[in-house]
């Protein structure tokens, strides 16, 4: 295990009607609050009426910001800057899934910044001076509620990339699980393998005697196997909702991932995919994942596929390494494939048309990608040809 | 699952020389600390001086408080809080096992508050306005380093009892496995079984669906399971040692007991065993619990031990359920046995004498025990001949 600093000061209020913990929770912090939403469920579903009763019983004023995009945008972002500026908001409040979080956090990131807000995402420029965000999840997937991770796309130069600072950790985040009830089985599904990954990302490393944190994650991914199908085919069954929610926040808030070193491939291969053409990111999980692993597979990882396979899906220990290996690799895509997702990129229409040019990108921004197994340009182009 | 607040605020600094975090973390919370330690292992092993050089080079003063007994008695406590009055302390900072922490913890509620701080352990009264304490760890086994919670032994009436507030959650924790290597072998075994208890209290409880937290339960039982014989048998096995350190504090910090009812009558009938006698709380643990485990087992509660069994010692799930409980049962008290502790009241020279009183004293406090399954008094002496 190597040694890290774990520090989580999020307040998180999980439940039924937590709404109720905004007023208290706003009103000692905001003045004037941006509330940031997506393109459709948080208005639709009377969550967003539930919000501004709470924000007007603090007393607060607030301003809007709708129409947040999946993959959300760098001009987004900018036009979120520009009215917290002109309208002296003290206090970011996201009402959404990972793309507006992330976009809400991004906001909340450039307002008290001279320069432009891309360069925390280009430069080595760190953000010193950030608004407070609070968050009302309606999508259980990103992690962002809990962590100070946040992903924008910048459509010109189909870059998508990360900014990581402890200081966009949200100060606190709402999570009802009856508010996920509304999100629609494609974007269900995408979410439990979102989390999915994001636990793999973690878990195969090559740290060793980090047995806290693996069986921790081999914990998560049997809650999103066992409920992943329920949220699938029962969108309202609470306990289903409610587990993978509460999964989604630990899955990527540093409880797996501090003592190990992380891989992250996966996720940066699927950003170029989702910068070009604007798929769903756990649909680009779905795909990638399984070509990954098999790419990655061979005799100095088999053990830790071997951990995977007889830990999370049972599979029977007494056979060859190399067998569980693959096997839990199938099952793997399977599961993908059971919840309706593509696995495929000739599934989305994808075609090795961009491949060069995004694995290209790729090692540009990164010089190479993973640890579990390091990759170059010529790998990652095998693993979008995998996937085809 | 049940609706919950999650909030950790703590700092951990985890791994091999993180004690030089101190500096930093102290300047600008401290003019001047109070340094609490046991009666053996941090100042015979140079953890005491570590802490002293990181104290000084933060510019601080310091005053000692040393000596502090296993099971820490009240009569301690008040002695620190005079010291600290006397000395203008303003930051509490234990370095030893849960007990040197409980104190500390204890003192820190009792400084700024004009009554007797045994008020917190016997009347409605709660603190208010309680001094900052960072914590040194040495010993694995409370959980004390993340969480709110204080035990403190008042003598002269054998009482037991504990506080709760979420202002004593330690502003930052140390947590060097290196500094777990001076344990002997009984308390490092009774610490391991310890982490356990705080984990079965959590996990057999009738809260349905809390899958979440019931894996991630698992997940710290089988680290100790793999890792308890390692540390007993090679104390210097920095990978076993900081395994059972993270599971320690993992195990008690609300992560698997948010969200779930807890049981917690385990603990309270030990409370009053080790009140009266003086016993290791490990110790007592390993001897009450497999037979509070044995009672309360049943057909509305099998279900659960079948889980225990299946998921974390691996019994053959195919196998009647009252088999799997049995057989879960039996290998939890072999465990312990095997870690060389007492299993038997006999093996620590206690008899039935105070049976009647011990459990009179816990049902005038608790008014009954459990919710797994509410124990009453009956009960509990039944539990404690169980365990002759």
């Amino acid at each position: 295990m190597l040694n890290f600093t774990y520090h989580i000061p999020t307040i998180i209020y999980f439940g039924k009607g937590q709404v109720c913990a905004l007023e208290e929770e706003l009103r000692p912090r905001a003045k004037k609050v941006l509330i940031v939403t997506g393109q459709a469920s948080a208005k639709k579903y009377n969550i967003f009426e539930d919000v501004i009763k709470q924000v007007k019983k603090a007393g607060i004023d607030y301003v809007e910001l709708s129409g947040i995009e999946p993959n959300p945008r760098l001009k987004s972002v900018y036009k979120g800057i520009e009215i917290c500026r002109k309208e002296s908001v003290d206090f970011i409040l996201p009402v959404g899934g990972g793309s507006v979080v992330d976009a809400a956090k991004t906001i909340a990131a450039g307002v008290r910044y001279d320069g432009d807000v891309w360069d925390f995402f280009v430069t080595d420029a760190k953000p010193e001076d950030v608004l407070p965000v609070g968050v009302v999840l309606t999508l259980a997937a990103t992690g962002s509620e809990m962590n100070g991770n946040a992903v924008i796309t910048r459509q010109d130069t189909q870059r998508k990339l990360a900014l990581y600072t402890p200081l966009l950790r949200p100060v606190f985040s709402i999570l009802d699980p009856e508010y996920t009830y509304t999100v629609d089985r494609y974007n269900t599904a995408a979410g439990v393998v979102d989390i999915m990954v994001h636990v793999f990302e973690q878990y195969f490393s090559r740290t060793p005697a980090a047995d806290v944190q693996d069986r921790i994650a081999e914990a998560l991914l049997k809650v999103c196997i066992r409920y992943g199908p329920v949220v699938y085919k029962s969108p309202e069954n609470y306990d289903a909702r409610a587990n993978i929610l509460w999964a989604g926040s630990l899955a990527l808030n540093d409880l797996i991932g501090d003592g190990k070193e992380g891989d992250w491939a996966s996720h940066r291969i699927e950003h170029e995919l989702s910068a070009v053409y604007d798929i769903s990111h756990g649909a680009g999980l779905s795909i990638l994942t399984p070509s990954w692993m098999r790419y990655v597979l061979g005799p100095e990882t088999v053990k830790k596929f071997v951990d995977y396979g007889v830990n999370v899906w049972g599979i029977d220990s007494g056979k060859p390494d190399m067998e569980i290996a693959d096997e839990a690799i199938d099952k793997t895509l399977e599961f993908s494939k059971s919840l309706g997702l593509p696995t495929r990129l000739g599934d989305v229409g994808i075609t090795d048309e961009h491949f060069e040019s995004m694995a290209q990108r790729a090692i540009e921004t990164y010089g190479s990608l993973g640890s579990f197994r390091e990759l170059g340009k010529k790998d990652i182009v095998e693993i979008f040809r995998m996937s085809l």
